[in-house]
């Protein structure tokens, strides 16, 4: 670095440090830790190793290890659980206001985490039903191996039942963390709030969001691009119903918006590509947008229009 | 951890070990090792990294240096290919329920290995192609440079055109981990079947969708969020032709659907955004949506409904 | 390896090297340096943490370390900052065919590199004000923190203002690695040549698009899947506004599409979902689709339509 560093970044600390200082209100300095990134994801990854095992050719399960090895996964995460959920809580106890009492947080933390390892068995349970629906309901699946290997929205599922397990436990921060991790990897952005049951499939999964308060039955099936979201987005709405519900055997379509905390979408229906749905339709239903809705001319007879649209 | 965690941790774990045993179909513990995630995602960065050499600043590749990293770079990549795809290999003659004879599958790997990388010129070939198509299309890049460095629909086609050598050389998995990988990365899912030609270039990328079946031109250009997909998704259409035709100098702009394994866009035509096609269009026309297809109002005439809509 | 590789991966060695010599055009091997995307990516994410200081949970800053502490990342950045400006200087003195004296790019960079840490007081104040946009705009945000924690819009816009300010400042390829690094962490694709001014959220964030000559005012609010593009993308257009101008207090619902240089949309307006826009709209307006503009007919009474549409 030249002469000319050393005296302006002085200044630039300073005015850094003053930031922090004067500014509030997006700073942790002195405040409690807040749950690590690193570690959220590191749970996420342990959890997922332990629903699909071997499916990390890192790690071959021999039958006579695998008890040591599982036995080393689940106490790793324990640790990192309690570590985790343990900041979440502290940080919502002095957020609140309330004074910390020394090892509440802590305590609490370890029984929501053993609770989590005392779910794996139902998870997985859960995700191969999961696979089962890929398979079953794409063409292009070779193999349930392919699905666990390859499929976007098993993995979105998968750490989606984890966090929703976290989130009706009242953990702050790290559900969100998750469904977060999950929407950055995968493009699929299911609130941890959300209910669903058992048999959901996302096939290409990106640009699919479902809100915080949306009821998903059985065996629906989604596709890129679908929302399951809100009509209004007014804050004092925070508490209420605003999302849709989907009931049983529903198939929607590509780019499908389906809005409104009343709106039900009836069991076996099925909802076409790009239509845009705020009331609800009853069983049964098959719901598409007028077909042929666009002209066709000849390029050349229509001059540079050609050239239009974009971005 | 607290005196709590222990007994419960062996009960914990006797249950997962139970769970592995007792459900079956999403194990591997004890059969085959399957191709690894990070092994298949380095091949690709190395494929990548032989097809734009000297992107990645880490590495300056001086003349007289340019033979040893070449050769150190194709070595390795012959050798982890052919464990991986060794792997897949065996994988598909286990779970077909043939025998394994040793070292068949890793020699028929490795001469799949050597055959990707006596494709590497001409992958490069292609890559300049698709370079110039995205340079050429996109007023806003500034330099064919800035296109490979920044364009995420550089990198996906160009792995895509790695992936479809390994599909039609029938090697099972490893295809789709590839294709998944890219789709993670940006937001883009080419279905490592598909036969793309030349001078393809896809611009912000995120939400493209290009099924397993479709054939596109050359010179075919794609905006964001548009899908070339199957219009029926019942399984006994797998070996089928499910997805369009699109034909050379095809234009299609944000968010158009194309779908039908009958459907022919023909050569020279432009797909407005958002046009939901399900038929063949002829060479050279121009597809669009009715324009202005909304109502205005002022919104305090209109008391709330301001507030709506959402997610 | 056995013995049939190496006579084989001699020749694919010469053919890649020949490959290199002949093809030009993606080739940088004894050219100068191209910025480090990973180099890019440190430098984004130190800015991050200054920015928002204490939310990577690994670094607990206590008040009598605070100064020791952003003075080592301050200067590291200033560091790393000039590495990388600087050869993305070089490379474009070079590829203009100028000549470069030594350690002009390099003083320049450092200049540049000062510069933009001296911004970081004010980026912060501008990121308070697009944090508060979030937690009000957004009933599932239940705290500052976890918009902080979890909100992918919030990252990509505290990047796409630290890409502007090189952007602005005229630096070649680092603005557009850095767009695009957000672009596949997020799913937005905001140019860095945007005009965007404070209180912008983003939420769900997947799909994105915003165009290089774009203006946007106070407060506007985006959901997935907007488009704010061009409606032509003729090369010789590169010096043009080609992109629309959103006043302040514009709310854009999912998947709208809005286009062309001169189109405005009016301060106060807020535009519904899927809404496709290639003209002005005057202040406070209400757009919107025709409602219901769909047809729903029973399952059964439709024989076997209701396995049509996909992907």
């Amino acid at each position: 670095m030249s002469d000319i560093v050393e005296p302006r970044i002085t200044g630039i600390n300073k005015s850094i440090i003053d930031s922090y200082q004067n500014l509030g209100g997006i700073n942790h300095i002195t405040g409690p830790n807040l749950p690590s990134r690193r570690g959220v994801i590191a749970i996420l990854e342990t959890f997922e190793s332990l629903i699909f095992p071997g499916f990390q050719a890192e790690e071959k399960l021999e039958d006579d290890l695998i008890s040591y090895t599982i036995g080393a996964k689940t106490r790793r995460l324990v640790r990192e659980l309690t570590v985790e959920i343990s900041r979440s809580l502290e940080y919502e106890v002095r957020s609140e206001g309330r004074e910390s009492v020394p090892g509440t947080c802590r305590k609490e933390a370890e029984k929501i985490a053993l609770n989590l390892l005392e779910l794996i068995p139902s998870l997985r349970e859960r995700a191969m039903r999961d696979v089962e629906a890929a398979y079953t309901g794409d063409p292009a699946a070779k193999s349930r191996d392919e699905v666990i290997l390859s499929y976007p929205g098993l993995e979105a599922v998968a750490c989606y039942r984890v966090a929703h397990e976290l989130y009706i436990r009242d953990v702050p921060l790290i559900p969100r963390m998750m469904s977060e991790h999950v929407h950055k990897n995968t493009g699929i952005d299911i609130h941890p709030g959300a209910q669903i049951d058992d048999g959901f499939f996302i096939d290409h999964a990106t640009g699919v969001v479902v809100g915080e308060t949306s009821v998903i039955g059985k065996n629906v099936k989604l596709y890129q691009g679908v929302t399951i979201g809100a009509l209004s987005v007014a804050k004092e709405l925070a508490d209420k119903k605003r999302h849709p519900t989907i009931e049983d055997n529903v198939t929607i379509y590509a780019g499908a918006t389906i809005l409104g905390g009343k709106t039900v979408i009836g069991k076996g229906s099925v909802i076409g590509g790009n239509v845009w749905i705020t009331s609800s339709v009853p069983a049964f239903s098959v719901v598409y947008n007028r077909p042929a809705d666009y002209r066709v001319k000849n390029r050349y007879a229509e001059g540079n229009s050609a050239d239009h649209w974009s971005i």
